[in-house]
């Protein structure tokens, strides 16, 4: 293969799930296919960052404003929606589940993108999750957070994440709740898992 | 999603394999990971194609050279090279396939891409293949081929295709011959499908 393509595939290669055929599979494509499909990628990716970035305070998606400044806070829509209720922060480990949650409807608060969960075996420990700015943002006088809901996913380390937020909420005066673990709707008892099933029963609730 | 990252995942869709759910998860790595990774892996695709080209004889990936006229015909390292036997022409149908037995070191010859198989089911007929171009250099009168080695995969599509090309191929009076099939170097036999064994069987050749 050229060099040059190898160096496409290394990269391809940084993306997530994309091992070094897959990555070889995608160089290859591209540099068969017709010329626009690379061109434009290319195009796209290059600019990316100048137009899209992490929100500085939640960690959502944004969009930077047509003509932003460099140095000028970049706030995602949802920090930016007025009608959000301020009191009610919403921690999840991606943006993919904020976005999950969001189709629901269901949430009206904001939100606190994690990054990422601890995980010991990957050497992900409480320092390298954004807490501080987290703990800014709960404490914040002009709008405190009255009740943290942690929307970790129900694994061993979204457990350990989700505990962990509660320890360090514990202090600031806001009730830390957690979303509800049990038989998905639409699910099957039968094919449900222990786990799955046993929090179900722990977590029953009364009618009406 | 903003949009600029819909459209971004967009263009990740049209790379094989990817569906949409995967290369949202692409766009949204992207979007939030440290910013060279978009901004490099945009750079190189942009301008890739500048650099690496189908070649115009055979359809492997070629490199073009630094200050490459844009009507000079692209030609691969293999269709450059002397030393290979012009006489023997290997057809295969991607060329990660040609990439494949190249590493096995065993084909002294020259190659021809199809770039895709016969496919009554996806549409692809007998004209969608480069079958015209595979003609004039088979019959070349400056490098005539003597042999065309067919290695399309032992499959439905890739079986069919092996039968058009040799039909093609009859009148221009070159051998054809096609690769063999049978139970893989390290195979168990107990494991081996019924198709490969029984083709094992048929394709069975003397001792010495």
């Amino acid at each position: 293969m050229p060099e040059r393509l190898t160096r496409v595939a290394h990269l391809f290669a940084r993306l997530p799930g994309v091992g070094e055929k897959t990555a070889q599979r995608f160089a290859l494509f591209l540099a068969t296919a017709d010329e626009e499909v690379a061109r434009d990628l290319g195009t796209e990716l290059a600019t990316l960052r100048d137009h899209v970035r992490p929100c500085d305070r939640c960690g959502n998606i944004a969009e930077l404003a047509e003509g932003a400044q460099p140095d000028e806070p970049v706030r995602c829509a949802i920090c930016r929606d007025e009608r959000r209720d301020k009191a009610l922060l919403c921690v999840v480990a991606r943006v993919q589940d904020l976005l999950a949650i969001e189709r629901s409807g269901v949430m009206r608060g904001k939100y606190f993108v994690l990054g990422r969960l601890l995980s010991p075996l990957d050497g992900i420990s409480a320092e390298d999750l954004p807490l501080e700015r987290l703990r800014r943002i709960v404490k914040d006088p002009e709008a405190p957070v009255s009740e943290v809901l942690v929307a970790t996913p129900p694994s061993v380390d979204g457990e350990a994440t989700a505990l962990l937020v509660a320890r360090e909420m514990a202090s600031l005066g806001a009730r830390v709740t957690r979303i509800a673990s049990g038989v998905p709707h639409g699910g099957d008892l039968e094919f449900a898992d222990q786990v799955t099933l046993g929090r179900a029963i722990e977590g029953r609730k009364s009618f009406g």
